[in-house]
């Protein structure tokens, strides 16, 4: 990965599925140096999960995609005197175990900040390594739940909603690369590593900010209110002849647009819809004036439109849409393509991060299990081919 | 901010409303000098947004928590001077302004770079600054729509759903912070800058990794299936006396202890649900199965039965529920407070953000419109009194 932004820095990732690899695969979208560490003849959890392409899992392979892979027994003794040299050569080590695994195989924060006072150790679980529910499973959809995000989510009346992604382990992902690239800045100057501990949990409640906010000021707990805002209106989906689109005129001006637009004057001046807090309050008479004219057209007619009378507003996509945007997919690139050795030509998801001067689009393929052992068990920790036979006939690598 | 992670770090803000505020408050609660700069007698758009406290804005004090207030008018060409001045001084500017309003008020990146050569630019805007959308107006539910989380979320024969926080500015904030995070690493060893260049869209398509996935593997377009996933059951929500509760039995072994807690052996040897690929076919049976014995019971019942049995789960929480938990709001202090002079005694949403040695606790409030004209504009560019009366009086300032 040629100029990347993140060139020489060193990662250890013990991760497996989703959020851990998730931050893994940010770092090596940005040029740093992710050696994949991986159970011998197991792997990741994630490599059994589809879909699948010539029986390789693409899951596994667009999270996975840029780093190196090894293998490595770290409950074997010898797994981890050799997990402690690469330790030596690591900035960073990021692992999602459940709270206290690491320290029951003797390789916790404690042990490993003295192999290398410099480590920055990023973790992340359902519940963080605090607390009385440290412990427990976190699963995403745990997250959703307990954090606030399911309450809010769905339609009044409705029953409590999911994202269709697991949001969760995003935000999860988000954070632990947010609070490790912190602590790399801290390290680079101070010479001192830290711990940085992620919960899934936590991170979906602090994406409820100001949600948290109304509950905390007022006294009222926010509920399911479908696809509309409490501050403004008109701003919320709308029926037409199709799917239903997004219309967004959250202010006096932009309303007159889309009025005239409508050609419905006499709306701007009906008492009930003049200002924005007589629309909040009158929602649902507004939606009902709206889709009168919104259900003539289908959900690309009526974005055209908008788009083209300054009003805001958008189709709402599904993801085959998504891959035949001019903008998304093609300038913004978010569904670039690698070769991968097994699973030929194969497109990926990619990252949001874009600089001006440092590429970040994927180009290198996952690692197959144990790929690049030979690489770094002999040209980074000096072994002979011979030890390396060893270790991998006693199971350790 | 004694002994925070980012002590030293100094940040130009000059965004508005959430997802940039969302980035510089991440960059404030880990230690970041970060200046507010507003539009003098204007302000935040968010300064007029609820809910209140004695006037004043919830909404912006905790976004804004931990920064520095400054006033500054960017129209002005002594305004603009000022700015060159501060830019000197500051390692990081953030701005989610639309594409185009930097460069057209002669302060965009090809001019800044120049005056600061190590500046990390961090922009966050809805389609990003480059491709055909470019130019459109991006709010929250134009990047949930239009990246493909609507679409997926929600019931069979629904309607598409938004997340009841505005997702798609959290996603947006998050990546600006690791993005500039990253550029900072590079900018400390190269002494090169670089401008970053977030989208809400690309931010929220990127979130539906997998899912994207499924489609662009298998030509399937993923729909609404409600709050089940595609690859275990029974992990899902379920009906109960009061509200659903959260049921994550995702293998063989844990199903084989549901079975045993809901006093069905009957159910792990039904040819219907035998194995995981059985349970995920015949999920709507499953549901039906389980729900004999969670409706006997309430939400919490259900949750404390299947903690104890070692079975993942939980409860849907409501916003009161999270303030009013133990871990959560206790040892995680998702929950913290500080004081306001106007608001007093305010309690805030603390970010996911945790270390072992630095605390990120928010403690000083968000400031007042220009609270800290006098401390930056004299402290930090050796103003006169004199001339910070002019500017002020000028309407600069």
């Amino acid at each position: 990965m040629a100029n990347g932004l993140l060139d020489g820095l060193v990662v250890l990732d013990l991760t497996r599925v989703l959020a851990g690899p998730f931050a893994g695969m940010l770092l090596a979208d940005m040029g740093a140096t992710v050696y994949k560490v991986e159970m011998p003849n197991v792997g990741d959890d994630s490599r059994a999960m589809g879909p699948f392409v010539n029986k390789q899992s693409v899951y596994f392979a667009n999270f996975n995609r840029g780093k190196i892979g090894i293998t490595l027994n770290l409950k074997a003794p010898e797994g981890k005197e050799i997990f402690k040299e690469l330790v030596k050569k690591a900035d960073v080590l990021i692992e999602n175990y459940r709270p206290g695994t690491m320290e029951k195989l003797g390789l916790g924060y404690d042990v490993l900040k003295e192999v290398n006072p410099k480590l920055v150790y990023g973790a992340v679980s359902g519940f963080g390594h605090t607390g009385p529910y440290s412990k427990r499973p976190g699963y995403d959809i745990v997250g959703q739940a307990m954090g606030g995000l399911m309450s809010t989510s769905g339609w009044p009346g409705g029953a409590p909603t999911r994202t269709g992604t697991p949001m969760g382990d995003v935000l999860g992902g988000l954070n632990l690369a947010v609070g490790v690239l912190a602590a790399v800045v801290k390290a680079k100057s101070s010479g001192m590593g830290e711990k940085v501990d992620i919960s899934l949990v936590d991170s979906v409640v602090s994406s409820m900010q100001n949600i948290n906010m109304i509950y905390l000021t007022t006294g009222r707990i926010p509920e399911r209110i479908g696809n509309r805002y409490e501050s403004t209106y008109p701003y919320d989906s709308f029926k037409t002849k199709t799917t239903d689109v997004i219309i967004g005129a959250g202010n006096d001006k932009l309303y007159g647009l889309l009025c005239d637009l409508m050609e419905r004057p006499d709306l701007k001046v009906d008492p009930r819809f003049v200002h924005v807090v007589d629309r909040v309050a009158n929602h649902a008479a507004m939606k009902e004036e709206i889709e009168k004219w919104t259900i003539n057209y289908t959900m690309d007619e009526v974005a055209t439109m908008l788009d083209q009378h300054g009003i805001p507003g958008c189709p709402i996509n599904t993801i085959d849409r998504l891959v035949a945007d001019p903008h998304i997919c093609g300038d913004r690139n978010m569904f670039p393509y690698c070769e991968h050795p097994e699973m030929g030509h194969l497109r990926m998801t990619n990252s949001a991060l874009r600089f001006t001067n440092h590429p970040t689009d994927p180009t290198v393929p996952a690692p197959l299990l144990g790929q690049h052992n030979k690489d770094i068990y002999e040209g980074i920790l000096g072994m002979t081919e011979e030890k390396i036979a060893e270790l991998q006939a006693k199971g350790i690598i």
